[in-house]
């Protein structure tokens, strides 16, 4: 392959070369001249002289041997040039011309011919329709953008030019550096897989980015991203045309697996980081130049203020793949030797508002020997003795030991720091999450606990010791000296809010055929179709299920009274001394499971859960809430929030539930709660939703 | 109240000044000079003169009137220095000096020293431990941070002095003004509730900003901030301290709620928007900047470049509040009239890359005429042709027609339109994920499809309409032409990989004795223990349930006999011609349901879906995909990855599922697709995973 063509050429030929300065073909010769000093041919039909060269008027005058040619000429008249370009035995060719697929069918036809023209004559041939590409090592700006990157590490293949140069010019603010720019155009023939496959072995390439529309070539782009990301970290941001091109292919259950997710899962297969915005892209971009290409999860948060490292702790515990170190209690005291005893000692240590740079240097000294940390994030905001360029330059020496991650927060105060930073070869993140997100993108799914070399396989083991946690963890309730209301004070309370427990209190089991007989007749079953629940109501039985207090499914009188003596005796084995005032007996309802709880918040009083019951809220906590009082526009807007509404509304063609009477019972509890302080703590659990009830099938009243 | 005094005192007396340019009492001096002219009063016991003013040796020693002192002295005089002032009648006192609340027991002792002081004199008091207040409309800085805020329309609120110095240097740079800035510091008297109560009725505020640490009276702050919001947005940020400082309050349902979420709930209720981190603030700073006040939900994106313009779709359709507006027909024609035929006139609209200003000027024109818009986002990326700083003044002519949101794209090239955009009291939101995430932040939860007027509320209807959207979408899968594999060759082909389908076909009722015995034999149930499910085999029957070709819970032989009948007559009914060429007859298993599916993506091949069964996969979407060949560590990943994996490691103290057994079908169907390519999909739905097994329990390939 002759790919090496479009960055190192010892001669080029400009064919379409041009004299006025708002042309294409002007600013393409100014840019090869601009560079390194190489053979530079304009070709022109128009001029004898561009920029002090000799123009010729084909290239077939030119008698050197010609590396590379670049055409900016009409679209029509691309192909003949290209046959001279082939007769002349000009092995890389850049079309920057325009014209071609992009406009339709007959651009189609003309790009075709192209390629065959190339394909016959061997030319490795990059575009049509594109910018061209940069060198930043060989100094060679094959392209059209007024742009000379500053060199650097980083590769950057983009199918979008626009996107290329925007990036290319902010880059050169922030001080990100690049080894290659590849516009790939319409890639009539060359395409992103002939370049990576290039910048693979490239030697001043150690990271790649790239800007993707559509993949010709799903598996071999897979294949071959994986042999790279295994030493060159690869970064992709993924628009989203092809989305919108493939719909016609999907089918039913395409609704799970869009291409984009796809697309998504192959790239995580294949070892690359795939980001959804330009700013993410831009980000990762600036991880890359300060030489960080691998994970760093593990963190230290070192500032001179308080604010911005608390909310810099709270993204990094919000985050999926990051965590602050507990600091070793040698470095603590190692820490409070150097620093003043109002800092911080914990990690984020704070070194305070009147921080000069020599404290920060106390800092780095011992942090940059921590050994469980993977990286420092250190964090600036500009005070009145802050020093922002010696503090940046401490950061150049400090990173040759340990990552570090610039944090410098302002304006026009922080400006000449942040000179510095780039200078050095280092970079400013704007904003804390601008830090937390690179670094969680750049950890892709590797979890906050498992070990690094542990991240790809979660075994039998971990997952029982996951779910001992998750059980330690619900074990571990402050003591509680809440009392439980009782049912009967319960259900007239909640009578006065209209708020009803369905079912009967039973004194003997003698009365059951009555109770039961008595639910029958106001039930719309009437008295055959039902089937009835049995609980002991006792102010020692909390948890009924445990205490085989609850018998479900019953469908006679015979079956009750049998349910009678069993929950009798089962409570009597498991806790002798227990009371049973009542047994209840209500009809079983069914439905959607749903609670709603109230608690009450140190700050804000009463406040209002509401979720889908069972697993979904145990498992998926997908719940919302609200402080009390809650108006019923709202508590229909809590219910609407949950994630799994839909399941609500009416999955695979069942009736919706009915939304307005869980809405009712959010309401009334909200006012319960507000009008009585004493009461502590409501779970309404479950409640049973369906298309025409809400019914609350079990209450714990806390007060 | 006095809090006037704090943002237009006539005169000032700045105890603690300073001649030291390093000292606090410096630059408080400094900066009140710098402002507009007040009487300024400077109390130094060391100085007699500084900055070409008298100084005095005491506050009692100046015969003038004194609105505001502020003090800058060590910490233990400072009760004394109060008494002063209280002796002079100065009405309102800022404390600079640390040293109180913040370091612990002697300094909350010294804090209340000195709230009672001012409380007993009617002094209201800001700090101690803040940076003081600025006017930009007064022209006052009375901090000694040693900025100047652009004059503009935010109040800015900060419990971090620091913190609210970074952004006000960084707002400095990117053109935002302020109308005031408070740092409340330890807030001995006056606390966030008196300052808003201030700003709610200031003619120079029309939004507010806070960054809150700890908010001491929660029903206020959401009474007084439900008032506000009516008028002028705010929003917060809060960091987390309270959170780790209230744990201990937390009950077993507080993982459910906890703190963090109620103090979201109560903004929410309120009105506020909250924001997790600096970024999102300072981009929310910049839509108020520009006077955007309200949601803008419906969009026109209008560029100079495909690719930012794609992502920028990309952003917004994920958006969970923001749409593209389709543009009118009228809108369209007029565009095609005076835009380039390559134009694109959907939204976005592309005026490609050598637009000059004045292709900008021409579809603004018409774009803001759209009257379905809401706001207009202007891309911008330097191209050859660019006009940036023409482009800019623009936008500052058009936002005045609609809101227009700039987002310019680049570093030094555009470095000039940015200067036009601020100086003309707009702003650039660097990357199009900053304006999108903002505009989202505002919409708060508001949906895409709801009017803006019913957005509070869900009623019954909407949310019918909601559910047969669902539904109108399951059905319009694209048309097969797939046929399905028979029940007998798909055995086959899966015993080749190692996968068992449970169950024994059956040609005759008669036979059913016999295969239950064998199936009970082979089962760790024994003869008896088992129950059973028959269904219908048929290329004519897909969807079983739907045809009645599935009975489950059958006990016994007779129960299985009377189940064949009903299959057969429920079959014969619905469909007459069907052919049911086998029953099967298998034991039912119990476990977790689990789906796994293989489709062939067009780019990839064939892609591998796990998920949670039934209702988890409909309604979450809760699955996990990969491309194959998938091996095992990467098949365990997949597993691991989907939001409810809890489930699967056991909750309630279950027992974990065999993620191994579940991982090894992946790996196999992964094989069997990748051997397989005549087989387009594979449907494993429901498999049933437990703690020892994982059982195919239905299965559908399509060729």
């Amino acid at each position: 392959m002759t790919i090496q063509n479009f960055f190192n050429p010892k001669s080029v030929a400009v064919i379409g070369a041009s004299a006025d300065k708002n042309k294409v073909g002007y600013a393409l010769l100014f840019n090869l001249v601009s560079g390194a000093k190489r053979d530079i041919y304009p070709v022109s039909i128009s001029e004898k002289e561009i920029l002090g060269l000799k123009a010729y008027a084909s290239i077939k005058d030119i008698s050197a041997e010609i590396d590379l040619a670049v055409i900016a000429v009409r679209a029509d008249i691309v192909p003949s040039i290209l046959e001279e370009c082939a007769a002349k035995k000009v092995q890389s060719v850049i079309i920057i011309s325009a014209g071609f697929k992009e406009i339709g069918a007959a651009g189609t036809e003309l790009e075709k011919k192209v390629a065959d023209i190339a394909g016959r004559a061997g030319i490795t041939l990059l575009g049509p329709n594109c910018l061209g590409t940069i060198d930043a090592h060989t100094d060679l700006n094959a392209s059209f953008a007024a742009i000379k990157p500053k060199a650097g590490q980083i590769a950057f293949v983009s199918q979008s030019g626009a996107l290329g140069t925007a990036v290319l010019d902010k880059a050169l603010a922030e001080g990100i550096g690049f080894s290659k720019f590849i516009s790939l155009g319409n890639e009539a023939t060359l395409s992103e897989i002939d370049f990576l496959q290039y910048l693979k072995d490239d030697a001043d390439t150690k990271a790649i980015l790239i800007y993707i529309e559509q993949l010709s070539a799903g598996p071999e782009f897979m294949r071959l991203c994986s042999e790279i990301t295994k030493t060159k970290p690869i970064v992709v941001i993924k628009a989203g045309r092809s989305v919108r091109g493939q719909q016609a292919v999907m089918s039913h259950t395409g609704s799970l697996a869009p291409e984009d997710a796809v697309f998504k899962a192959a790239c995580k297969q294949a070892g690359i980081i795939v980001v959804e915005s330009i700013r993410e892209f831009f980000n990762m971009a600036k991880l890359l130049q300060i030489g960080v290409m691998k994970p760093l999860q593990k963190l230290i948060v070192l500032t001179n203020a308080g604010g911005p490292a608390v909310i810099t702790t709270d993204l990094i515990d919000a985050s999926r793949s990051l965590s602050l170190i507990t600091l070793s209690t040698e470095t603590k005291e190692q820490l409070k030797k150097v620093l003043p005893p109002m800092a911080a000692f914990n990690n984020p240590v704070d070194i305070i508002g009147d921080a000069l740079s020599a404290r920060y240097d106390a800092a780095l000294k011992i942090l940059v020997e921590e050994k469980s940390a993977d990286a420092i994030i250190v964090l600036l905001t500009p005070q009145m003795m802050t020093e922002t360029e010696a503090t940046a330059l401490l950061l150049a020496e400090y990173c040759k030991k340990k990552p570090i991650i610039p944090v410098f927060i302002g304006g026009p105060t922080i400006a000449k720091g942040l000179e510095t930073l780039t200078a050095n070869g280092l970079v400013n993140f704007t904003f804390p999450k601008d830090a937390i997100e690179a670094l969680d993108n750049l950890a892709g799914n590797a979890s906050k606990i498992d070990e690094k070399n542990k991240a790809t396989e979660i075994n039998k083991k971990e997952t029982e010791k996951l779910s001992e946690t998750a059980t330690e963890k619900e074990k571990s309730p402050a003591p509680k000296t809440l009392t439980m209301m009782s049912f009967a004070e319960t259900a007239d309370l909640f009578k006065k809010y209209d708020l009803t427990l369905p079912g009967v209190l039973v004194k003997e089991k003698s009365d059951l055929t009555e109770a039961m007989k008595k639910i029958s007749e106001s039930s719309a079953n009437g008295a055959d179709g039902n089937v009835f629940t049995l609980k002991a109501i006792s102010p020692d039985v909390v948890h009924k299920t445990e205490m085989g207090a609850v018998k479900l499914n019953l469908k006679s009188v015979a079956e009750a009274e049998l349910a009678w003596e069993e929950i009798a005796t089962s409570i009597k084995t498991k806790k002798p001394n227990a009371v049973i005032e009542d047994m209840l007996i209500q009809t079983m309802v069914s439905g959607k499971e749903i609670i709603i709880g109230m608690k009450r918040d140190a700050v804000f009083g009463a406040t209002v859960l509401f979720g889908l019951g069972g697993i979904f809220t145990e498992a998926l906590k997908d719940t919302s809430l609200r402080v009390a009082p809650i108006t019923k526009p709202e508590a229909t807007k809590m219910i609407s929030e949950i994630r799994g509404i839909n399941i609500l509304t009416g999955l695979r063609g069942e009736a919706p539930i009915d939304i307005e009477k869980l809405a009712d019972i959010i309401v009334k509890i909200s006012q319960l709660a507000t009008e009585h302080p004493e009461i502590k703590e409501i779970d309404l659990n479950p409640v049973m939703a369906s298309s025409t009830n809400a019914d609350i099938v079990d209450v714990r009243v806390m007060i």
